[in-house]
């Protein structure tokens, strides 16, 4: 993801210096007119913007409070723009750890896998501070396709970011009991699929139901492990918010037996499989 | 539905004869070409076949089985291709009562709106004898956009369409848990469905996401009592094929507490508005 | 239970004809007193009262509606005294159909297994006219420890039995996902079992917790099979009722995975292997 | 709590130094002979055994981590003995942390209320190292009834404890749901639970069933808000095992619910108010 947003970035003209813990990746964008930097803090040192993608709050803590992090580097009135898929939580704690060292914070995550970031078709969802956000704009238009400002709040957009992955994780579940229901009915699963795509007309949908008709959970796209993550981050949010959702509860716990079964770096749609298993099907 | 599709089927150059509980509904099919009969028995008398599109079990029961109905006067060899969302169990018994009177029966529920069956944008999903279906695909051509063959016995498409109208409730649900938790994050809901909108790209997403984002349930599309009654025939297949559908009793659930409290005849997208409830918001 | 029931009655000093469907099992109790009759109308001819004990409303409504049946047989003013596990749907239908015979209808349902039958420990929970039940309380002395008078309407006697039933299900349920975390905790069954008795001071705790702890599903008590239909009718009556009833569906679903997986014979507190199975234990 | 147990091991004839926050409770205890502590490191200096009981994880890591802290005056070879219901996480630290400082941890939960520590018939839970386990039991002998032995690993009785009152709280939430459709068939509420009185034959299903029949949910034997936080420590506790507890995720759901409608104050039992909500009943 990282890469692609990097080389999208360079192609709009900015500059830009990057840095991965396996140099060997970051190295692969100097011949597009990338600098590598060996730490975050080199990266960021002088920059008007530092943006983040990592696997999660662990890793971004570490990458930015860490020794060598971009706490310590980022200049006053720099802001860093935070895409990864992070805990409301963690964002407010961001937003109050950067703002008393004189910097700024935005989250910014995108809805979109790594195909879709080479292609510079991500939906970018910024929230913070709206003359920040403003200025960042320029960089959302050089990795996305369209830019949803979710509020003036950092962690809003970590919010909508979360509840976006509820509603596809909810369309997983929905396909998995559907699915098994039709095997169990003698249904071809494929034809079910047809007509789901006929009658939502989703890209999304029909990515996703092909795996699932298919069988074929290997390898992930976005593993098991990784959406459990994600959902527990929903409710977290859920119970912060006060806002009981039970449709996120219901998926938490068939991921967490997806994992329990073994399956937890199959792609996250093998949900199904729960499902299918539940119904004394095979797989 | 039943006028839509009656109109495109003599549009198609089929003559056909109407029979609806309201003669003057019936009626108004007159003008363009359709004889109007005086009990389903005198509508399917010497015809090839003859088309049902009702509420629910009971009303085709009443339709097919009780006095001046359909199984009494409709032809041997003749076909009845029943189009209402009924429950699989009804569906069995209609094959076997018509197959132990020499007629046929196919199932062939549609997917889509009174507006889609304007259109002739219905999706059609027939199930029953091969050669019987095939028989009937002229009819399911002049009214519909697509048709989708489910299986060879009848009821297996009634099952598709329950499995159909599943994944839809699914949709509300996730919506319905999704909204709240933006509204108590003070996301705004405009700004979350047009991000879900961008994800998604479907227009069941666009359509409903709308009405719950505006709050705006009645007049009813399609009523919650309708869809807790679809829900809960999902729930009875469930049952037959041996296939647990948890997110299926969590719909059926909040869908009977939208009744409980008196919402019966809103939109049955205003399950939304259960969750909301549960968040503590108004609505 | 049947027989239990009417050796406690003959015990009483009861006059008692006993029908049933083997009528070897009849015999045996002509040895204490009873008569046998060949069929249900010959045992209830001039009776006071005709006390039924079947498994479900089918079997029920054989011996009621069916030729030789109750219905046809039983006295005017005299009382049918229904005690069988039913839906409450079927209990109203019964009220009415036995009224306007000029007949009696009181529900009897009763907690307690063939064992507490015998020992004449039943609980007794009628409901119906008030005086048609005080007429009826001399049998609830004679075959129970308690009788609880539920209501004025027969069914309501079948929702409090119902609702009772869905208390064990939903205790099982409970010991079921707890045992299932002790054990991934390579905690002692039995020694949570031991908290677990110690902690509810309940013989109905430490019966079904026992089983569960030791994996000892078969010969079943009561099975699976009759459990899910329990449920069932609970979810029917929350259904009636609008009153939504989430642990009942999930118990049903847990319950449906059990038969699914072809374990419907099992005692129906192996419903916590399917627990177990979710959590990746063997079992 | 405390104050109890500390009368009770001062009855035994230890000598007991207490802390408590405010200093007033803890003088209390003086006239009964104990010495009154001005810290946690003082209470604990020299002592063999540190008994703590304490609101939640976060009470606890102050009075053991924070400054004045136990871990920092506990002496080499003496025992904390942590009574305090807290994550199965939280347990793993204080064993690392004391270990590290040549002291012991000891988890040592209890079952009961004040009421039941004052009577000295708590039931304790304690795990660890088997000889220092042994160690302490003339200290749980003092303050309970009986005492059981989760494991060799301390973290294991705090999964014992969590997953007892996940048994209390499922019970909790099968009374709501039930007494729900009881009103809405208008059976009386008291009825129904001296049925479930007879039937279970527990003290606990009595207390907490009588609550919920007389709508009286203050002032709070124990609150939601603590009861939820419990709940949601029990699903990470099956998250770290890998054990899916959907009743769990539905009792935290709920609790979540009364939470948002500002009952968060209220006894735990006022769960079932919300089931009392859905389906439409005032309360």
């Amino acid at each position: 993801m990282g890469a692609a947003m990097a080389r999208n970035l360079l192609q709009a003209g900015n500059e830009v210096t990057v840095y991965n813990r396996s140099r060997a990746k970051a190295e692969e964008l100097f011949a597009q007119g990338a600098r590598v930097a060996a730490s975050p803090a080199e990266a960021v040192r002088d920059c008007e913007a530092a943006i983040t993608m990592l696997a999660d709050d662990a890793a971004l803590e570490g990458v930015v409070f860490g020794p060598g992090g971009i706490a310590e580097a980022l200049g006053a009135g720099a802001v860093h723009v935070g895409s990864s898929t992070i805990s409301s939580a963690f964002a407010r704690r961001l937003t109050a750890e950067h703002s008393s060292r004189g910097q700024h914070y935005v989250s910014a995550p995108v809805f979109g896998r790594p195909d879709a970031a080479a292609a510079k078709k991500l939906l970018v969802v910024p929230a913070g501070d709206a003359d920040i956000v403003k200025r960042c704009l320029p960089l959302f238009d050089a990795i996305g396709r369209q830019t949803f400002v979710a509020g003036t709040e950092p962690w809003q957009a970590n919010a909508l970011k979360l509840c976006g992955n509820f509603m596809i994780a909810a369309m997983l579940e929905s396909f998995g009991e559907a699915f098994a229901a039709m095997r169990k009915a003698q249904v071809a699963p494929h034809l079910f699929l047809d007509v789901m795509v006929a009658l939502f007309g989703s890209p999304v949908y029909a990515g996703y139901g092909k795996i699932i008709a298919d069988e074929l959970f290997e390898p992930a796209g976005f593993a098991v492990r990784v959406g459990h993550k994600d959902v527990r981050l929903v409710l977290d949010l859920a119970r912060e918010c006060a806002a009981p959702m039970p449709l996120a509860s219901l998926v938490h716990d068939h991921m967490l037996e997806a994992i329990a079964l073994g399956h937890g770096e199959r792609d996250w749609s093998s949900v199904a499989q729960v499902s299918a298993k539940h119904a004394g099907l095979p797989g």
